[in-house]
């Protein structure tokens, strides 16, 4: 391939602006004062779960959209995805808009993955903007992927928490204040042999290593000339395997590599096991703290790396291993 | 939005190569002679339908790579979706082949979104190629959306019988002899409050009747200027409503308006009901039937128009309505 899976965005694409909802859980960790929205019931007023979660969708970019100084029917492109079969939380959050919508599955890679693709349109002039929406939520997840709520049924110590809540942000031309996407490393899917749905982080670490290493080979970067280096939802397990991973080619990632599964939650506090994880996690935990962190320039050159798990609850009763991919996108504060 | 729906490639990314695999149903209708594959057996070796779809994926860029005179490993991106739960289908086709990969879901308009993507991309020289990959199979999709096959349960007038197959092709940077694509129109999701999911061709059919005029609005176009304009399954149904719509304005889709849901399967001999769907509907008549028309100049000028019924079995069981979307790209034969 020789470098060709970096994609490099000559205009650098504006982030606009950025929202994001949580649910309680969520709202009770370490991040809470960064969400725009903390919300104390899952059902946030609808009558299903997954009503909630689409409306997540529409509350967040909300958000995203008042900040960009923008209207909805401003909007030329909406990239959205999230967890449910056949991602019904994004397309029915979307019904009747009257703006196009391009529907993305890559598990909780989705955010990194739209973010690149409608960074791609918008330097290209294809798009003159592009809103890329993710979500996640508990309890549609939980029973969809393992039991219903109510059985109570007892989660191993490698086992993480998908978060409830949807982050949203506008991608454009702008002026140079703004944060902007330089280039982005696309991610094969990556099959480590592992088999237990109940430790993603280390199906998801082998594929984070190589699209991260691939990354720093394809732009001559080194992990510490990043402000930031944020992995979506390895949580504790997966991240150990991917700082061990880098180890063991001599190569250290410091303080500045952090993962938003480890930082969504207090983990010892809220007993949440390995951590964060969910489409939500890395969109959620970018558009509130990680975007906080470059419109104050307490960070100015950083790299986001979606993580996602691409089995089916039927693929793991057939017994198949649960393949991984990653996407990663560089990102600088604005001027 | 003012046109902004429709997007226009500059310089005309080439399709140089398109492979296709079918089912024994399908092998049996009228397009046979155009697929690359015809198989017998629905698990076609495999140990179970799903890992036989995911083949498919492999088998149809095979064939596709073939054509275009590429290997696997000059491919820089493949966009792929099928509508299995966590679109399982196409990730597990590219494990550990190497090659960057951006899932989709977009229903039965994956293959129409999953073009005009790396339509964009490959215009933007963001990319020098990119493949676009779409399955789907008769069994795996009946027994996740309706009923194990073994009930044998009777289906209304309705309904349409998934296609089982795939359909992929390659678009790249080319000469101009190869089939091109000019410009594409973007949908929103559409929901006309159909609420019965074995009538998709009802849900579905206005959203190809947004697009599809917007397409001719903004491109100054008429349905008579195409050669051929082809819907992906809009089946007996959905289609028979298109043409009302339109016929309502006073615009008549004449002879050479098909739709591939009516053209897979001899409607009356293989008692199909209201024809074929599925993603693999549009991805395998086009990369078969449609392109073989495209490279002997039967058609210079064509539109067409993926349309996906984007509800899952939970969104029914929660009794919401059905919302459809269609994206329509214009492709022009080579010189």
């Amino acid at each position: 391939m020789n470098g060709k899976e970096t994609i490099y965005f000559k205009n650098h694409p504006k982030i606009l602006g950025a929202g994001s909802i949580v649910g309680k859980y969520e709202s009770d960790g370490p991040l809470a004062e960064y969400f725009d929205k903390c919300i104390e019931d899952g059902r946030n007023g609808e009558d299903t779960w997954e009503q909630a979660e689409s409306k997540f969708h529409n509350i967040a970019l909300g958000f995203a959209l008042g900040k960009a100084n923008l209207g909805m029917s401003d909007l030329q492109c909406i990239l959205s995805g999230d967890l449910l079969n056949q991602c019904v939380a994004s397309s029915f959050a979307w019904r009747d808009m009257g703006v196009p919508f391009l529907g993305l599955y890559g598990a909780c890679s989705t955010f990194a993955e739209g973010l690149t693709i409608a960074s791609m349109l918008v330097d290209s002039d294809h798009l003159d903007n592009a809103a890329v929406s993710v979500s996640s939520h508990f309890c549609t997840a939980e029973r969809q992927y393992r039991n219903p709520l109510a059985y109570g049924s007892q989660r191993p110590p490698t086992a993480q928490r998908t978060v409830t809540g949807a982050g949203s942000v506008i991608v454009a031309k702008g002026c140079e204040k703004h944060p902007q996407t330089v280039c982005a490393t696309l991610g094969a899917v990556v099959d480590s042999g592992i088999n237990d749905a109940n430790n993603m982080g280390a199906a998801m670490a082998p594929a984070a290593y190589e699209t991260l290493k691939k990354h720093f080979e394809n732009t001559n970067a080194k992990p510490s000339d990043f402000d930031l280096i944020a992995t979506g939802d390895l949580g504790e397990v997966g991240r150990k395997i991917l700082i061990e991973f880098f180890s063991r080619d001599g190569v250290e990632l410091g303080d500045n590599y952090i993962d938003c599964g480890c930082e969504m939650f207090d983990i010892h506090r809220q007993d949440v096991h390995s951590g964060a994880s969910g489409c939500a996690c890395l969109a959620t935990v970018f558009s509130g703290y990680i975007m906080s962190g470059l419109l104050s320039k307490k960070w100015n050159r950083i790299l986001i790396a979606g993580t996602g798990s691409l089995q089916s609850p039927l693929t793991i009763q057939q017994k198949e291993t649960i393949p991984g991919v990653c996407h990663a996108v560089e990102i600088i504060s604005g001027e």
